[in-house]
């Protein structure tokens, strides 16, 4: 394991609150990070926590998803095939400024005489909370108090009240609030070595169409000019004062004001409620209809009022734990870091629907806002427990992608569908394909994640229908891309593929790969022939549209009968790839921490000469299809894999957490799920300021459930093993499954399940059947056979 | 064998001529080729051949060799160590422009009514001459007579002489001869898919500096704005006419004409010489210190009169035959070919002192102007036995980089030096990594034609000096790049590369990596040895120079003993690299013509993952190290590799056709034979349009010499083995060996060898040691023991 460096923000600064995120000191040197932690986002637009004076800021993004812009990619050295259209998500009005002068005398942060100060993302109410004692030049005392939420329950709207007091004096309060565009889109361009960092855009991307001031409300329409999106951003006022007071407003094609001047009294607040909507075209839009619906939406929202639209953000957010929340006892700070991670989630998902998570939710514009296998592989598993509608939803949002796969298909010379490793719109957008087009493990990825849901919501219409036409295609580029090599004794084989690690690239028989793609070419196998036997009118359909021949099943069938996995006799393990075990030995013990992250200082040949792993790859095969492994098997891999692997991904922690957990490494286990755990609100990647690591989030619940609970739900059989609790007293989260939800309560020596809603419902605890109703719970002894005690953090 | 498309151009436009290339009618369609076939360069400039009325014209360029514009390579994805700076050629002055008008009629072939036309590059002279007979509308018949060089005694110089005469009326006449700069430097954007052609400027990359005009002379200054290389063009003229005349000239930044106008009587000619100079600055030359010697160069030019200037230009050309020429008797078509061929190299090397040679010359811009291993593998061969002077230029220039190959090396986290495998100034400006700088071949290349060098000419004070010092830095890097692995018993490995077949890329143990570099580490183990035994001082010096430590020359040593290669014990054959043989045999037979070269139908995942092969690799190893081979182990491995090879690369026919003629393989040598002969004439890889294959065009001399004559040189021996003679009847060519020039004359049945001129020398004929003296020529029998009979078209 590679030396980790653990940069929580100072305790005396950020106290431990188990419902809250707290800052109580403004310390410019961490705002770039704080900006994405303070993010208010619901899934469909997205506020970094930028400060509403507008400065000073790192970044202030605002994103709304699936809204980007295309450029082309160019290749100093051009090859057949290679994506053709990058896709960045652009950076949309900033509506959150809002400007105060007391006196004439500005409010910068910065430069205040700030006498207190406090920030809250509060967790249970789903917003972020500001106050600020400042004390004017003059010695006047003027209380700030904000609030600002991404509503649940409009998704194409935002709020933020803004009260302002002077304590003790009269004074003249001017509260400028503005909408401003930067047509570039920008984004940081200090790290342009950083492959992880969003490139931004050189010339303006965004044209001004429409404008609109209309007393305190002003829309602002703008379209990409490649992707050919249009967007309406809109802002609207409520402004409330006890004195006397005026409006100004003015607007320019990319900028608008609204300007508020009052007199007011000793003690008196003056409140500004500021109502913010983006409203994104979908399909053909124009123009003048976004305008028109971001109208609605003001019209809405002012009639609704601040709060009252509180008041429901409240409430669904209350409903989200209910359905979600994992409590912990023993331990504050861990309790804090999960609900962080879980509510981060919320707001990477609330209200995605129609679109696909990004990378870093709407904190940021790391990895340009694409969509990876991260959701599929990190966050589904979360999702399908908790919040199944919105589960489904993402993975109907890459069936409407399934026609740019099959396209995407026949650009690598393949039949069948190629889902794209990174994409905003469907097409592939990896510019770079020994790690994008090569990782062809995303198809099985996007179905491993398909047969979950399937398996624990039991909707098994969806399998039936769209899901089969993505089985159909992804299995079809599988039998097509491998080949039953004679040379390996007639087994079926994947060459030049690219698996989970990307420090290994284009590799024969990738053991992760080949065995995610015979789970799915056996799962579609599988479906298919059930679909054939029992709803002949189904398969009618499926093979019209897609010209689905019988002996295709079989051959799918074969293949995967057949797949070949690389073994070493002498270590008995399995090979990463067939080459893998060739390679020079990295020598991680004498790199030093600085040297970390290898692909910032390493050139990738370098890197790719040597055994040494960016994440787990056989290893997370290891938790992704279990039962295809004995214990044994699980131990030897686990053991030579997991001195290899730096965790230079965000995405290897949580997975090597679990897996210390099952095999019982009491020591890797607890710190493997620390820095699962703790990837953003430690800063561990060093990279937090372009935004949260939302499948390493997932992956946090990940080690609660399936590496704490020791959740194994093979083929949809719901088995628990959970490990012996150390620092921490108890565990409580409930899962939904196939409709009911079912609570899991562990202690130190026992846990219990109990059935909170729903039918009665089967599980194991261990080889233990239980079958559990809502009379009465059952409480199980832990058991320590598998190993020893795991004294992790959580 | 993939088919191939030989599109030769029409015999009835082109007649076959054994010292000339003839085109006796003009086909717009050909022009794009034949303006590369046509040009007329000496290795510093190069003016394609395209018209001096300017249009109609493909692409008029004119190159200079080592002016170049940079630009930052972007990747839409970055990695650590990427290559940053691109470099291209740049389309300097195009300075042959000459219009004229017959009474206000403008003459371009394109519309003119041409009544007898005849262009001929005169392989004997060194001249580009054209006769053209045009009818005006008012029926005057015009003789245009012209002729062009570039001067191999003035390497700053190029000349056109320019003729008219009204030959049945008075007329009024304007000469107007322009040169005119494209800031651009554009290039054909047509192919912007294909990797293989230039991809020019979105921008103005040349900066005016000075502008002069004066009497007829032009002189305009330029730098290029990023690598800020000033360049001077400049143009005199002198003007004979029997009648009146007048000139006015006119000049701006990027364009400069001078008009002459006369009346002239019936039959009574008016001619122009134009005497062209291009001088680029080296180091730290200013536009001041170009235009200088522009003006100096004009000067000379002007004072020594175009005559004088073209009798020196056909006696050097002539010089160049004695010394290089290849005679072939009973058929003219394959003499004029192989001329064509090794006058195309002259016209690349003859003044290339201090720059490198670009994969095209100066035919054009295609792989932009870049120097690859071309030059060392293909043409060396070539320039040592003929012109030694210009090899070692070559091999020096390579030293001049050897700094920057140390820099580049630390790029990529190795010790030593890597050299570039595509450069114009000594920096990487490959942006594809997989087929650029996993290459690292090229150091063992550039050290096999140093040693090559060192041993035909016997130059051992080069090997001594700056030779031993790129072996140090060269062997420094292999030994740094393997590793002795447990897994391949302890031998020295070599991964992650890409041999000379870039359908294979970054692998593990390529053969002919491991043999080349084997072959640099023994050889550098060796000098150095003999260095620090026999010149104790020079081992000092080199010691300080290169920080050397005597333990690293055993490292070498051990490194080089313990080389792994890859074998097959089932097949026999060395396998290409670690895996090869374990991928999917790509199905050639059904791979329809129109699908080739792969490269520009299939992604290069696509082609990785198959056992397909772009151009000789294995295969070239048994020729350039064929004393490690036995012949059944060449013939094995020849026999596996050449069907799974497309050519797709031109580098490939012309080492297949040697090793075929090796083995007797009749009909393969013959037809190889004939694609690399035809390369550029019959335009087989239908690229012509943007440059000569210079490095195939080496290899025609390589099929006489080492193909036909059967010539052998490990450690420099010199040995023939001449393959019998099929439809040709006599082959007789010169070899310079350590001073001494010998000839090889082969027959139907025997071969004479001759010394020339020079000391007494030792050849072998087969076994037979022959020890040649000025007095007496000796012949051999040849010998049909190593196969059938070769009926090669040679």
């Amino acid at each position: 394991m590679k030396p980790r460096k653990l940069s929580l923000p100072p305790g005396h600064a950020y106290p431990i609150d188990e419902w809250r995120l707290v800052e109580t000191k403004f310390y410019p040197r961490l705002l770039p990070q704080m900006e994405t932690l303070f993010t208010t986002a619901n899934g469909y637009l997205g506020i970094r926590g930028c400060h509403e004076e507008g400065a000073p800021a790192f970044q202030s993004g605002t994103f709304v998803n699936g809204f980007y812009e295309s450029w082309p990619i160019v290749y100093a050295e051009e090859a057949y095939g290679f994506a053709k259209k990058g896709q960045t998500i652009v950076n949309v009005a900033d509506s959150k400024i809002i400007n105060l002068y007391v006196d004439d005398e500005p409010f910068f942060l910065s430069k205040a005489n700030v006498l207190e100060y406090k920030r809250t993302l509060d967790m249970k109410s789903g917003t972020l909370d500001r106050e600020v004692l400042w004390e004017t030049a003059a010695g006047k005392r003027v209380l700030i108090k904000s609030r600002r939420f991404a509503s649940f329950e409009h998704k194409h709207l935002a709020l933020i009240s803004y009260e302002v007091t002077v304590l003790n004096a009269a004074a003249s309060i001017v509260i400028s609030s503005k909408t401003i565009i930067d047509t570039a889109g920008q984004f940081d361009k200090s790290a342009e070595d950083d492959p992880r960092v969003a490139k931004g855009f050189e010339d303006d991307i965004l044209a001004p169409n429409l404008k609109e001031i209309n007393d305190k409300r002003i829309i602002l329409c703008h379209t990409t000019k490649n992707s050919n999106i249009a967007i309406a951003s809109g802002v609207d006022h409520v402004f409330e004062a006890n004195s006397d007071w005026s409006v100004q407003g003015k607007t320019s094609a990319n900028y608008g004001k609204v300007v508020f001047s009052a007199e007011v009294e000793s003690g008196k607040p003056v409140r500004l409620t500021k109502f913010i909507t983006y409203y994104r075209a979908s399909g053909d839009n124009r123009p003048e209809d976004v305008k028109d619906r971001a109208e609605r939406a003001l019209n809405r929202a002012v009639t609704k009022g601040f709060d009252s639209l509180l008041a429901a953000q409240q409430e669904l957010v209350e409903d989200f734990w209910a359905r979600s929340d994992v409590r912990i006892e023993g331990d504050p700070a861990v309790q804090q870091a999960i609900r962080f991670n879980l509510f981060q989630i919320l707001q990477a998902s609330g209200r995605v629907e129609g679109n696909g998570l990004p990378a870093k939710g709407l904190t940021g514009p790391g990895y340009e806002g694409h969509y990876f296998w991260d959701t599929e592989i990190y966050v589904l598993p979360f999702l399908i427990y908790t919040s199944p509608r919105i589960a489904k939803s993402l993975i109907r949002f890459r069936y409407s992608h399934l026609d740019k796969a099959r396209k995407r298909a026949r650009e690598v010379n393949q039949v069948g569908a190629l889902y794209p490793w990174r994409t905003i719109d469907g097409d592939e957008a990896s510019a770079y394909y020994a790690a994008g087009t090569a990782a062809y493990h995303i198809n099985a990825d996007i179905i491993h994640a398909l047969r979950k849901y399937v398996e624990i919501t039991g909707d098994e219409d969806f399998l039936y229908s769209d899901g089969a036409e993505m089985l159909v295609e992804t299995a079809r580029l599988w039998n097509d891309l491998g080949f039953y090599s004679k040379r390996k004794g007639g087994r079926f084989c994947i060459n030049g593929v690219t698996g989970p690690d990307e420090y290994n690239t284009v590799v024969d028989n990738n053991t992760f790969t080949n065995l995610m793609a015979r789970e799915n070419l056996w799962y579609a196998a599988r479906t298919l022939k059930h679909i054939k036997q029992n709803m002949p009118d189904r398969y009618q359909a499926l093979a019209y549209e897609t010209g689905l021949k019988d002996a295709e099943i079989e051959e799918w069938q074969q293949a995967a009968d057949n797949m070949y996995l690389c073994y070493d006799e002498r270590l008995d393990i399995h090979p990463q790839d067939d080459s893998f075990l060739d390679k020079e030995p990295w020598d991680l013990e004498n790199t030093p921490i600085e040297k970390y992250p290898l692909l910032l200082h390493y050139h990738p040949l370098v890197i790719y000469r040597h055994q040494v792993i960016k994440q787990a790859d056989v290893v997370l095969a290891l938790l992704l299809l279990g039962d295809e492994f004995t214990h044994d098997e699980k131990k030897r891999n686990f053991d030579y894999y997991d001195r290899l692997t730096t965790g230079d991904s965000s995405l290897s922690a949580c997975i090597q957490a679990i897996m210390a957990a099952e095999l019982g490494y009491r020591d890797l286990a607890r710190e493997y799920s620390q820095y699962a755990l703790l990837m953003d609100l430690a800063d561990i990647g060093d990279n937090v300021k372009d935004g949260c690591h939302i499948a390493s989030m997932g992956g946090t619940w990940m080690v609660v459930v399936y590496g704490f609970a020791g959740l194994r739900d093979y083929d949809g059989k719901i088995r628990f093993n959970p490990v012996t609790l150390g620092r921490i007293s108890r565990v409580t989260f409930p899962l939904t499954i196939r409709g009911s939800t079912i609570q899991i309560d562990i202690k130190k020596e026992s846990v219990t399940y109990s059935l909170i809603e729903g039918e009665e419902i089967t599980v194991w605890h261990g080889e233990d059947e239980i079958h559990l109703t809502q009379a009465e719970p059952v409480t199980k002894r832990i058991d320590h056979t598998h190993g020893d005690e795991v004294d992790t953090q959580l």
